[in-house]
């Protein structure tokens, strides 16, 4: 068995029991039953996947990796590639949006680079893993091959392993990688079932004319790689991305260290979804943060089973969704361990 | 001049030179335009209405207002009267869904009695300014007379200003009332025009038959009292509430005050917008935190002008979507003020 096989098979449904022990709970709080609502289902779902009823989920973890693509070529990006390796710069001085939202919310962020097309030297606080300088072009071959794919989703199992062993308890998924919009609408493509032209969106701001051509790049990398949609890792493989499946790994890594992962929006869910598709069970471990404004995102949650937390008509990534949604799931279970009860408050119940 | 018309005076229009200028810092950061989405409108609107470009929010403050309502004896609520005293002393035992929240996001809370139908003797933390032992019963004649619906707001505005002068850069409402979703019902259908079985809808918990006397007993109010959709007072002293009116007041002595008003859900949304028909400018200086599964309540915001946050199917009140609101306030303005630019940062812009 291999390393990914062990830890998929490690991954287990969680116990409906421990689910009615958390509803008890949740409905002996002073407040009418169910009216905070989605925090409720969210203070159960943690309780599940943790097997803990009074879970911690802090300190709370994003994980950013970043990777380029050689897709960018046939310019289905509105912003030039150099831009990746300045943007993991700005993480790692503090000053992108991804930062100011993880300070805001008390999280921890990690900058992975596992596939940047520059060198870096020695960069302090970067984590160096990275596995090539980004993808090939999908459109001219597969992006990568199936060796590199299951190694850049074991970079994020390794990253979910260290943060369970340094007690982070929270995780959120975030990339950065120019054109990783493209990669992602394949992903969805593939496991949805439904049109590139309906799964592809201007991501960081491509006009009618670009939008145009990168569904036709997307087209032809389908045309001409045939991922087959039965075999996450050949999809990853053929139409993926390194990011894409470090993502993936972290997913995988967390639900493994029975964690809460926060899955930020559009390609941080084609991540998701590769795993999901590879773990079946894995969808009850995941925390879908916001509705990005990327269109064929919704058709990815549904295909997991996952409805987002938020919609603040986010599209920039980077874990900036999920950073958001940590604070959420913090939020739920306080709402779980740290209110009174009818009993312990004198607070007469519904008549 | 009355006092209340001189603050109503007060309340300004943004200035749409200084909207401008926040839109130009927010396109300066680095990431694509417009792709944080709803943090950067409120950020821009933040900016608008402290009239800074580097604007704090912080410290920040919820006040729950507590009243009872006549109209509990038309058996309106699913919850008996008794709980609104106990609930208020589970807010100052800090065991509440607000207290939780609040302390979630860092944000202190003050509790007013405005009109509970309980002698709290002296209790430590009570802001004690209880008008009446609660409203009249509406649908027997007038829930109260103009003078004291036109006190209760002016509770409201003492409490902006004592938070403006302690130092605090942002507000929530919220309340705490057993029956307060019935005025809050009749406010609605008066303003909207909708019908009031169609801004009518289960409070904290009633079954079909129980929600099909609520609407006949707001029908019933209406008619008899035939409060006058023009003249706010009218409306809030025939058919509202105490507290409601407080949060009226709290909204227009924040804006006097330039703090932003981050409004809770129904109930909340009835006296913002009691205070809305009475400053028609005031709708710049209130966030809408979320949008409560109660029906109607989209309607009271789009007579505002307002759009919700968030939809986390909350349907508690006390301020607890308001406390989450305050959050992203709080987030929105350091995306705003704390992001590196694209020349600090050296990072290329789109192409």
């Amino acid at each position: 068995m291999s390393q990914l096989e062990g830890i998929i098979k490690s991954i287990k449904p969680v116990d409906p029991g421990l689910l009615a022990r958390a509803q008890a709970r949740l409905d002996s709080l002073t407040k009418p039953p169910g009216s905070l609502g989605r925090l409720e289902e969210l203070a159960k779902q943690v309780v599940g996947l943790t097997g803990e009823l009074s879970p911690k989920v802090w300190p709370k973890l994003v994980v950013t990796f970043a990777a380029d693509h050689g897709v960018v070529r046939e310019g289905v990006s509105a912003f030039p590639q150099e831009v990746t390796p300045q943007m993991v710069l700005n993480f790692l001085a503090g000053g992108a949006g991804i930062n100011v939202l993880a300070r805001h919310v008390g999280a921890e962020v990690w900058v992975v680079d596992v596939g940047v097309a520059h060198d870096f030297g020695r960069v302090e606080g970067l984590i160096d893993r990275k596995l090539a300088p980004g993808t090939e072009n999908m459109a001219a071959g597969p992006a990568m091959s199936r060796e590199l794919a299951e190694k850049s989703i074991l970079v994020g199992v390794e990253m979910a392993d260290k943060a369970a062993a340094q007690g982070f308890r929270a995780l959120a998924t975030g990339e950065m990688g120019i054109g990783n919009t493209t990669p992602a609408s394949a992903i969805a493509a593939v496991f949805t079932g439904v049109k590139v032209e309906e799964v592809t969106g201007r991501g960081t701001g491509l006009d009618e004319r670009g939008l145009e051509a990168k569904v036709a790049v997307i087209e032809r990398a389908l045309e001409l790689n045939r991922p087959d949609p039965a075999d996450p890792l050949d999809v990853l493989a053929k139409v993926g991305g390194l990011e894409i499946g470090a993502i993936a790994g972290l997913c995988l890594g967390g639900a493994a260290a029975r964690i809460p992962v926060v899955v930020d929006g559009f390609i941080s869910t084609a991540g998701a979804l590769i795993a999901a598709k590879l773990c079946p069970d894995l969808s009850d471990y995941l925390v879908a943060a916001h509705r990005s404004v990327e269109v064929g995102h919704l058709a990815m949650l549904q295909e997991m089973g996952l409805k987002p937390l938020m919609d603040l008509d986010f599209r920039l990534g980077e874990g900036t969704g999920a950073a958001m949604g940590l604070s959420l799931v913090e939020a739920a279970v306080k709402i779980l361990t740290e209110m009174a009860t009818f009993e312990s408050a004198g607070v007469s119940n519904k008549e």
